[in-house]
């Protein structure tokens, strides 16, 4: 018995045909996911194992996608860190931020079962669902929560995160570290739980110059990425916006490095110098447009990518204004290519 | 007389000193501009010869910079093409975006005296007063000026800017070429005005990927370009967000490339294939930071831009709550370095 198609490209391995998956798959654009979400509130919806794995599910039923990736959010482990966490319409909002050393204090490591024991409810409820298709677990890298947990929102241009690094580089690592370390339990967690793989999403990372990435970013995430492949599961690595510095993302040590659009993934690889395994790219804003458009793309990405560890994915999550028949041809286009 | 260090830099020239300016250094940070703004819109400062010339002048009494900056805004030129913009507290709106083939018909190359005789007269009377040091005069690059067309407002994902690339190429094409024309008219006037360089901002090219790029900014950016390089004067093109592209960008053909912050200037400048003259390129954000760290910072960028076509920048534009002493000590700093 074989491993499924996307494990054995996450290990660098050529496949026969090139798995798929897609970055926030279970998500608005799916009418199935609106009608669950219409009845509870996204946070009621992360905590909900019930209904968390069956949107989970939604997307695998519907397009048999290669991977299926837990539902949850990254803020997550954060509020089990410790700090209050309030979804509103205009985005997350954390009402008593990082701002003093004495706040660094406030966050600590925590006992997943304890605190997150919905997460991993999920995660054993689609284990039994999913048969074959592995299950991705997930959490946010260690910059991209440290930015929420400082600006209390989603940035815009990361100043507070900014100025605690260059006022008090000690407590910015020692912040940095707390979240790596509880980020790992959290994941181990997530992994005996069931996840065959683990995505770390650094969302935010393309905010940072090559000097800040390598002084404050890199170690407490190859790390947190080190404590994670000693499991034997893969670990993606996300780093959006970061395509100007990925010879510095490559020193990760992540088994699968998730790219965005902005740089085609053959020379995406070439520059996090030849990865083994490589994850991505099609920009997401390409569904929405004509279909010929999003098939020939698609086969591009496809071309580009090589048949040896490469896992089609989106450069980003899809956004909820793509079309479910967009979606079926870029499938379609992905499995014929 | 040899010609002032900024416009050497700019030729490529090996200078003695690195010449520095910042990009928005007439703005909010400023007491002074802020005195100024207190009693007026920005669109009445924008549209005030008088005004728009006092607050240029500003940081260049202050900080005795090697070059001004024309104090205006990238959508001066679209208004004056037609489409209505308003200036509100969360930003430019347009009411009437580019949506239909039809909407792009509405746009038109203007003539500058008629319609923005205002920035010309700005440029006249700064010419009068700035003695030897050069203006620089400035416009959006067409694909970034495109979007606040289509957007609408400053894009987010940029999504029906994209669609448009997708669904219609043809049209943006049209946009963008009409965009770049009237562009040219535009900055071709204000160095028959008195400024010695011209500055494109590329403000949002950062979201496109290398393909699109290629496909639709390109063209219409590297033919506005050759327009200008005709008349002798010098031009930058300051592309934010693509250091993951920075081959491509080179084919635009500036005189100088300005840089964001997230690559070192000297890896960013092999990356442009050796370009003749570079500009930038420290984070704004390290302006919040403790001095020291400044003058560290900004003393590492003197040392990789080296004394060969630099011109020392930040890499994007100052923010509004840094320190006046904080720019003291950058600029003491680049000067002793």
């Amino acid at each position: 018995m074989s491993e499924p198609l996307f494990l054995r490209a996450c290990r660098g391995e050529t496949t026969e045909r090139t798995p798929l998956w897609l970055m926030r798959q279970a998500g608005r654009y799916l009418p199935e996911y609106r009608a669950v979400r219409a009845g509870v509130s996204f946070l009621e919806l992360c905590k909900s194992p019930k209904l968390a794995a069956e949107v989970t599910l939604q997307p695998i039923r519907r397009f048999g996608f290669d991977a299926a990736i837990l539902f949850s959010d990254l803020l997550v482990p954060l509020e089990a860190m410790g700090l209050a966490v309030e979804f509103t319409d205009e985005g997350p909002r954390l009402p008593d931020p990082v701002r003093t050393p004495h706040d660094v204090g406030r966050l600590s490591r925590f006992d997943p079962a304890a605190r997150t024991g919905f997460v991993l409810e999920t995660i054993a409820a689609l284990t039994r669902e999913l048969g074959d298709t592995p299950l991705i677990g997930f959490a946010g890298a260690p910059f991209t929560v440290a930015t929420y947990a400082i600006e209390g929102k989603t940035g815009k241009s990361f100043v507070d995160t900014k100025r605690l690094f260059y006022e008090r580089p000690d407590d910015a690592r020692r912040l940095l570290n707390v979240i790596a370390e509880a980020t790992r339990d959290y994941l181990l967690a997530q992994i005996h739980a069931g996840a065959r793989a683990v995505q770390l999403f650094d969302s935010w990372v393309g905010v940072l110059s090559a000097e800040d990435f390598e002084t404050f970013a890199l170690s407490p995430t190859a790390a947190l990425v080190a404590a994670l492949r000693a499991t034997g599961v893969p670990v993606i690595y996300f780093g959006n916006g970061a395509s100007g510095i990925l010879d510095r993302v490559a020193r990760v040590g992540a088994d699968v490095y998730g790219v965005d659009w902005r740089l085609p993934i053959d020379e995406a690889r070439a520059r996090l110098g030849g990865a083994r395994a490589v994850q991505g790219n099609l920009d997401p804003a390409v569904l929405l447009g004509p279909l010929p458009e999003i098939e020939r793309r698609a086969r591009d990405v496809v071309r580009r990518g090589g048949k040896r560890g490469h896992i089609f994915n989106l450069g980003h999550g899809i956004t909820p204004d793509v079309p479910v028949e967009a979606v079926s041809a870029l499938v379609a286009a992905v499995r014929s290519a």
